[in-house]
């Protein structure tokens, strides 16, 4: 869990980076800005910030930031109901991001992950993200992603988001209390 | 139809609202900048400059920019096969946007359609979108969307978009040759 105080540094350095891409939140988007730690205690190493501009149950819009190296941790979006599950496309916006799927593993990849998660993180195949440039997830593909050195401002264009089911290779994450 | 000068002017123009915006775009996406001109030859006055990010068969993301005063004409997305139609989200990311839709007719709105074409703009309830402000438009809501003085750059997160099934209130319209 975040403290009171964690969350408003988080919460503002947040709207810094929103700043440097020149993303413009309202007021009300700017206080309910989402930190989420994966319930990990460990925010600058394993976190996402996220806002969320829409979520129908058919499309879903949201802007992240991710501090620089910062890790969101390897999950999969999978089916349910009627659904296949979350089709999302990132396109990075600001920074760079390294977006991890299945595939070959990458040699000398740019991200890193600590040492003692290396068995939490089995997908390494690095796809390069810098400003402009997107890759499309399909459903149910385990994925997970990091900021290069000076953070990642990144778009998610997506069907309905459902963080409630999203399935995490750690089994220490809580995503959703 | 836009001539390739026209083309290249307009393209030119809307490379530089998303240079204002700060909305970073790959050398691909610059050289296929969509100009529409909805077969009406007045582009001035009635046009949409679209960069479309993604549009796989569950999800769509798309740029828009509109020049000073510019006008998106009234159309509507219907249902087909088995979809609901189109549903999208309209996000002002620079300068503003007066959105028309069902409901009581806006007294003094901001926007203006050229008085020739008054019959083809029925709806005229207005919402504005300066940066930062949004609105959801459900399947087959008749609307239309004009720039400000200073032109628009617009966001849209939606489903699928097929532009070829799209229904104009203006018969001269061809949206997709």
């Amino acid at each position: 869990m975040i403290n009171p105080l964690e969350y408003e540094n988080a919460r503002k350095r947040t709207m810094d980076y929103f700043e440097k891409a020149g993303i413009v939140l309202r007021d009300d988007e700017k206080q309910t800005i989402e930190v989420a730690d994966f319930g990990l205690n460990k925010l600058e190493t394993i976190g996402l910030e996220i806002v969320t501009y829409v979520n129908t149950s058919r499309c879903c819009a949201k802007e992240l930031v991710m501090f620089p190296r910062q890790i969101c941790p390897q999950h999969r979006h999978p089916p349910y109901d009627e659904s296949p599950g979350k089709e999302e496309t990132f396109r990075c916006r600001w920074g760079e991001v390294y977006l991890y799927v299945p595939g070959e593993a990458t040699k000398n990849p740019k991200g890193s992950v600590p040492e003692e998660m290396n068995d939490v993180f089995t997908v390494r195949h690095e796809i390069v993200l810098r400003p402009g440039e997107q890759y499309t997830l399909m459903p149910n593909t385990w994925h997970w992603f990091q900021a290069g050195p000076e953070g990642a401002v990144v778009s998610e264009f997506s069907t309905r988001s459902r963080d409630d089911l999203d399935i995490f290779r750690d089994p220490a994450i809580k995503r959703v209390e």
